[in-house]
């Protein structure tokens, strides 16, 4: 099962950031850290890097209780989500996907809390 | 193999994140997120929850390497480093464990640079 759940869809860049932000917030996720990646590289690095942003989606509930079913699950959240520009008018998003990531935790209310928010994030990537 | 790295050190809670960030810095790591978990649960649901940090650590020529190695892997950046009040004056502070978590990505090249950020944090858990 792969990390991530992911979508090439056409357009702007920062229109198609925008669609991914309303469709997260439709899921009940706010949008907690966003790294603009390629900013990142140019002032650590000095390196052109395309455009590529990080998003840390949370939805709060659902973040309460997969703290409260595992103590040390902060170190996978937030949900990431990237948006990243592959040239042509194509612009990839991928949400990372808990249900693959975090099943090796090994702690079953843990897993149906990651499925519960797979699914959410499939609906995301499916809507934009 | 567990997906953190963790240790409880006994002090207080801020002198206890300070040391984490110095040690984090020692390591060629800046702090890119900082998500305050205990005024976000506050704010979001009106819950009240102990003093939780989530820093998201970057070694930016690690993390260039890594995104160079697998395009999708901002979906797991940056490593994200707990810093928990257990009470009694014991704060527990777990790093993400790269090397099990982005075992499944499946990518040679990705793990080897796993382990090694790995290895750092490791060398981070246990100066502080």
């Amino acid at each position: 099962m792969d990390f991530y759940i992911a979508k090439i869809v056409n357009g702007d860049f920062s229109v198609v950031l925008d669609r991914v932000i309303a469709a997260l917030k439709s899921e009940g996720f706010g949008i907690l850290t966003d790294i603009d990646v390629r900013a990142t590289m140019k002032q650590k690095l000095n390196i052109d890097f395309r455009e590529y942003r990080i998003l840390g989606a949370c939805n709060p509930p659902l973040a309460h209780q997969a703290l409260s079913a595992e103590d040390k699950i902060g170190t996978m959240l937030p949900c990431n989500v990237v948006v990243q520009n592959l040239g042509d008018a194509q612009v990839e998003v991928a949400a990372i996907n808990p249900t693959s990531t975090m099943a090796n935790v090994g702690n079953p209310a843990l897993s149906k809390l990651a499925d519960t928010v797979s699914d959410k994030l499939k609906r995301v990537i499916s809507e934009i």
